[in-house]
């Protein structure tokens, strides 16, 4: 129910998939009427893989996480993860409040022994391919520890999806070890000396598209930041270039003429691509999807979410992050980090 | 002589702006005879309006501020920051360490009254035109009281710039209240309460490429991100277009014929049209050129701190900050922030 499109994108992109993925099974969870009606205007259905679960309460977008968690006990999304918990589905997408989405999730899910807060993750484009970036918005203020976490956890998801040994970073305001703030810089003590871990070092955003490495860690705050300009400069870029062939009958021709290929560049650097992000350490798949995802966008959710259940995402992080965050315990204590005044490269 | 390509890279810079501005005088500060090497090996000279002044300490670009501040007193950068102080020089540009530059500038020219650390700000593009967005990166840790005073300087230096009533957002995870952490928090409510200060509450990144807001703030960790990230997005763009044309003969003719287009386009979007950061809130005019900066990014900083210059900006934010921080001051016990669990949107 959630999303600023709510149904009337969840249900068509639904039915998409189903067409497209034989083995999938959906199960729409929300107002029943609401749903049943959208259902039927957008098509034939194999009801044999598609059923309602109804849940007859909204989480509301700018809605308290609080609020969501103690006095909805029937929301959609409340609902949603249940079914995951209790073994009735393998994987909860949703385009909702986000902050309800996580502490809901936490609530009924828990998170993975040796993890504090979960993360959100999700693959950016880079020259070479893409790169895992977390944590995008799910915890505003992190601990070094936390980033640590997040670097072990995503460290195991750049694994799951196909990359042998995953070059872990610090998203920093430099790459010199003197730079960032107290939190980067005891995360980069911690991910030095973590085992079966290969740490990069520091990252800055440039670096990041460059694909310098393949996870990039770093505060919710930022990680948000960052990946809302990205959308934003993208969808900037496609302005420019529109007004650009507007400018002259030359411009025009030329802009006709090249056509294919700024829309080839459009779909490469459309957050739809890469849109649905992977909650990390908690037990159980959670993919969030833009709130403002359309159709296609949340297409690309349910695909993200299917394509962690393949690869079965909690069990991996388990069993990594046991042995991992074991053999790290002994470090615990040796940390010493130095107060300098950091300051970035430029 | 700092940033990567040093004055090899400066020095044509200045030759240029001297020749493109015939009431332009510099002073280049540095090593001498490596100086009128590279002044007599890259054209004639006015010697009337350039003049060399001797300076034999270099500072690094991974030199510790502390360093740059106690060990070297006839450093480049210092000795022009010292210039600037006696009344030589109306601005000082540097392409070097920026918190070494940060460190001295503060320490020889000192901050105007009510500042409690100066703020990097620099002009971005948007969809209407440029947004300053600031801090980026002079200090990666905030208290709302900076942030709050971020937004007042970026306020007078929008209108230095021509924006009659410069719109001040806070960049944050989500546009709602109850978003954020605490600092960004707090910082709304003592920007609400500011006088004569247009502020139009929370901004997201995409929020601001696409012009909602004519000053954006932010922490340094947070606003070098988003610079760097834009110039890393930006390269990606470009790689990706020239990839495209490669891709078959028919792509290959389109790609020349839309060439001027493709061209006009990474013009636009490049850094170098916004090159040079000022530092906002000391008693003197200091401009920071990116440390990869370029021929032409250099010249585009030594325009910004000319303009800092007709525009007189230091003084206008000493007489603009004494009013509304002393209109202000009679809120600063008053301020109550709610700890709420902030989420973002996305």
């Amino acid at each position: 129910m959630g999303g600023d499109f709510g149904p009337h994108c969840i249900v068509p992109a639904s039915l998409d998939c189903l067409a497209e993925t034989p083995s999938l099974h959906l199960a729409l969870v929300g107002q029943t009427s609401v749903l049943e009606e959208l259902i039927s205007r957008y098509g034939r259905v194999d009801s044999a893989r598609l059923k309602i679960v109804d849940a007859d309460e909204v989480v509301e977008m700018d809605e308290r996480p609080t609020q969501a968690l103690r006095g909805k006990p029937r929301s959609s999304m409340r609902v949603a993860l249940e079914l995951v918990r209790d073994g009735h589905a393998q994987a909860c997408v949703s385009a909702g409040n986000t902050g309800a989405l996580m502490a809901l999730a936490r609530h009924v899910l828990k998170t993975l022994p040796g993890i504090d807060r979960p993360a959100m993750a999700t693959a950016m484009p880079t020259r070479k391919g893409s790169c895992l970036l977390l944590d995008l918005g799910a915890n505003v203020d992190c601990t070094a520890e936390q980033l640590y976490q997040f670097g072990v956890m995503g460290s195991v998801a750049a694994q799951s999806l196909g990359v042998a040994q995953p070059r872990v970073a610090l998203l920093n305001v430099g790459i010199e070890a003197i730079k960032g703030n107290q939190q980067v810089k005891a995360a980069a003590v911690l991910l030095q000396q973590a085992v079966d871990l290969d740490y990069s070092g520091f990252i800055e955003g440039d670096g990041l598209f460059r694909g310098e490495a393949d996870v990039v860690v770093c505060d919710g705050f930022v990680g948000n930041t960052l990946l809302k300009s990205t959308e934003g400069l993208a969808q900037l870029v496609s302005s420019r270039v529109e007004a650009l062939c507007r400018r002259s009958l030359f411009s025009r021709l030329m802009g006709v003429l090249a056509l294919p290929l700024l829309r080839q560049l459009r779909a490469d650097m459309s957050p739809a691509q890469y849109n649905g992000a992977s909650f990390l350490g908690l037990q159980g798949i959670v993919v969030k999807s833009h709130g403002s995802a359309g159709r296609e966008d949340f297409r690309a959710a349910i695909r993200r979410a299917a394509e962690d259940v393949r690869h079965n995402l909690p069990e991996q992080l388990h069993s990594r992050l046991e042995r991992l965050l074991a053999t790290d315990q002994s470090t615990d204590g040796g940390i010493d980090v130095t107060t300098v005044d950091g300051m970035p490269s430029n």
